[in-house]
C-alpha cells in the first residue's frame, strides 16, 4: 500500500447535492470510522472537536463547509446579494471553530473570493463554482504534499532510521501529508528504511496517528515515548528526523508541536540532521524571528486526564504550552514545495518563499 | 506539611504479631489507600504489582516480607535449621518478585545474615531479631535520604526552579527521598522554591507520584510532559535539575529512568546544573562504566495502553527501555549521604564512597 491508497482524510464525495466525508480522528487509531457531514453545523463541529485536524486539512474542511452552508439557498429569486450574505456568515461561523488556524482564514478568505471573481454568474453556477474552489484546494494541497515529497525523497537513503514527531502526514493534509511525503514517495519506490515515532504527548498524534497511517501503508514503524528519544539517538538508529511546522518566522525560527525544540537540541548534539517539511503558506515573513510568535497555552487537563483518566493530582498546576520554537540554526534545512532551503537563513527563505 | 509528616510509604505496625502497612501506589494519586500485609504472599504481589517501588523502599518491604513469611514457623520444637531453612526459603520467593532489584537482594542478604551473626539465639529471640534488623534498614534509610537533605539542601537557593523527574521521594525510599531530600529539607527551613514535574512517561511517577507527595507537603508544584522540559528550560525557569539514579558505575556514568539523559544534554545545552541524588550502595563500582549497564527492556503495552485506553496500533513494535545512561560528563555532582561528588570523576567517586 502506499499513501495514495490510504482512506482520504477528507473529500467531498458527488456533485453539489453530495457531502463532505472525513475520518474522525478522535476515533482513531482503535476505529476507522468514516464521518458524513451533510450541513455546516456538523463540520463546525468535526473541526472543533479535532475529529480533523491538521492545518490543511482543516482548510479544506472549512472551504467544504462552506458550500454545505449556502447550497440550500433558494435559487428562484436570484438574489445575489443573498448568497454574498450567506457565504459570508458561513465563513464567519467556521471562523470561530479553530480561531488561531492560519488555514482555515486563508481557505475562507479564498472562498469568498469566489463570488467576487464572478460577479456575473447565475446563483446555481455561482454555487458550482464554490464547490469547484473547495475541491480544488483539496486537490491543490494533495500535489504540494506529493512535490514536497518528491523533493524530500533524495534525503531518505536505503535503510536509514528516521524519527518523526506528531503528525505530519496523509491524515493532517489531503494526501501524503509534509513531513511524511519523503517517506511515503521512497516507499512508493522501494526504498527500505524505518520511521520512529514519537507518541508526542499530551494529545499523542504520533503514537494515535503517525503510527496508524504509516503501519495501514505498509511502513515499518516504531513507536516510543518523548522521553526514550534521547537515548534512542544515542544508539545511532537514528540518521535523519522529520517534522513538520505550524508556522515559519521570516528568519526560518520554527514553530511546532510542543517537544520539537528538544528534539533540535538533542539532534545537534548526536550530530543528526534536523529537516522540517511545509509548504510556502506555512512561511510567516511578516513575523521576523521566533520570539515574535505567540505560543498558545493547551489546558491543563490534557495532562492530568490523559484520555478520561485522572493521572496528577486533581488541581496540580500545569505548563502547557502547544508549541515550542526551534531556532533556525538548529534546522539543517526546510523543504518546501519550491525547493529545499538550505541552508536556513532569512535571505535563502525570502528568495524561495518570497515571491508570489 | 513536612516530608516527615507525609504518610510513610511503608512501615513495620506493632511487636512480633503486627504487620506492614504499605501506602498502594498503584491507587494514587486519586485514592491514599493503605494496604496492610499479614502474609508473605501479601508483600510479593505488593512488589511485583509496583503498590511498593522505588529500590529503598522495595528492599524494606522485602526485609519486613521475611519477617512476615518466617513468625509462624513453630517455636517449641527448637529446631533452628528448620528456621534457617524457612529464611532461606522467604528470601528466595522474594527474590523473585522484581529480579532485577539491587536493593531487594541486598536487603534479603542482610537478614540471612542475621542468623548466622547469632547462631546462640533461641528461635522466638532469632525471629525478634529479624524484626528488629527490619525495622532497621527502614530507620537507616530514613536517616540516610535526610542527610542526603542535608548536604544537598545549600544547592537549593531561594527562589529557585528546579525540574525533577521520575519519583526519588518518600514514597520510593523510608522518608525524605533521595532527590527530594534537598527540597523537603529547604521546605522544612521555610526556603522559597518551586518545583517542576515531568510526568515520566511511560508510567506517569512525576505525575501520579512526585507531584503528589510534593503537593501534599505544601511545595509549589508545576506538572508537564517531558516533551516540554526543553521549552521549559529555555524560558530560563529552571535553574537546577535534580534526579535520583537507579545504579551508578565506577566513572559516574549514570543510569536512570528514561529520558534523564535527554534532560542531561538540555540542560547542558542550557547551562543548567545537573545533580543526580543517590545513596553510597547505589554505587557499583564493579561496573566500569555506563556501557557495561543492562538495560531493561519494557513491554510495549505500557507505551501502547499507557491510560488503561489503547492509544496506539494493537500490535505497533515499541521501543522502551527502562533506564538510559547518563555519561558522567553531564552530570555537575552526584549527591550522596557521605557528601557531594563534584566534579564526578572515578577517583573522586572511588575516594568517597570507595570505603567500606
Amino acid at each position: 500500500m502506499t499513501a495514495s491508497s490510504l482512506p482520504r482524510s477528507i473529500e467531498w464525495v458527488g456533485e453539489l447535492d453530495g457531502f463532505v466525508r472525513i475520518i474522525d480522528q478522535t476515533k482513531l487509531p482503535t476505529q476507522l470510522l468514516f464521518l458524513e457531514c451533510h450541513h455546516v453545523d456538523t463540520i463546525h463541529e468535526a473541526i472543533r472537536s479535532l475529529r480533523v485536524r491538521g492545518a490543511p486539512a482543516i482548510g479544506i474542511a472549512a472551504a467544504m463547509g462552506v458550500v454545505l452552508g449556502v447550497r440550500q439557498a433558494s435559487e428562484e429569486d436570484g438574489d445575489r446579494a443573498a448568497l454574498v450574505e450567506r457565504v459570508k456568515g458561513a465563513c464567519d461561523y467556521l471562523a470561530t471553530a479553530r480561531p488561531t488556524a492560519v488555514n482555515l482564514c486563508w481557505a475562507l478568505a479564498r472562498m469568498r473570493r469566489v463570488l467576487a471573481d464572478h460577479s456575473a454568474a447565475s446563483i446555481r453556477d455561482a454555487k458550482n463554482l464554490l464547490l469547484r474552489e473547495a475541491k480544488q484546494i483539496r486537490d491543490e494541497d494533495a500535489a504540494m504534499c506529493r512535490r514536497i515529497g518528491e523533493i524530500g525523497e533524495p534525503l531518505i537513503l536505503p535503510g536509514m532510521g528516521v524519527l518523526t514527531h506528531c503528525n505530519a502526514g496523509a491524515l493532517a493534509t489531503a494526501e501524503y501529508g509534509t513531513a511524511l511525503a519523503p517517506l511515503y514517495l521512497s516507499h512508493e519506490h522501494g526504498k527500505p528504511f524505518h520511521v520512529f515515532v514519537d507518541e508526542t504527548r499530551p494529545l499523542l498524534q504520533g503514537s494515535r496517528l503517525t503510527a496508524w497511517e504509516l503501519g495501514q501503508s505498509g511502513i515499518d514503524v516504531t513507536l516510543l515515548t518523548d522521553s526514550m528519544a534521547a537515548a534512542l539517538m544515542k544508539t545511532g538508529k537514528v540518521n535523519l528526523i522529520l517534522t513538520g511546522a505550524d508556522r515559519i518566522a521570516a528568519n526560518g525560527d520554527t514553530a511546532n508541536k510542543i517537544g520539537t525544540y528538544g528534539l533540535a537540541v538533542l539532534a545537534r548534539h548526536h550530530g543528526i540532521p534536523l529537516y522540517v517539511a511545509a509548504p510556502s503558506s506555512t512561511f510567516d515573513l511578516a513575523t521576523g524571528r521566533g520570539d515574535d510568535i505567540r505560543i498558545e497555552e493547551r489546558g491543563a487537563d490534557e495532562i492530568r486526564r490523559g484520555f478520561g483518566v485522572l493521572t496528577a493530582p486533581e488541581h496540580v498546576r500545569c505548563y502547557s504550552p502547544a508549541f515550542d520554537v526551534t531556532p533556525a540554526a538548529f534546522i539543517t534545512g526546510l523543504i518546501t514545495e519550491r525547493g529545499i532551503i538550505r541552508p536556513v537563513t532569512r535571505e535563502r527563505i525570502a528568495a524561495v518563499v518570497g515571491r508570489g
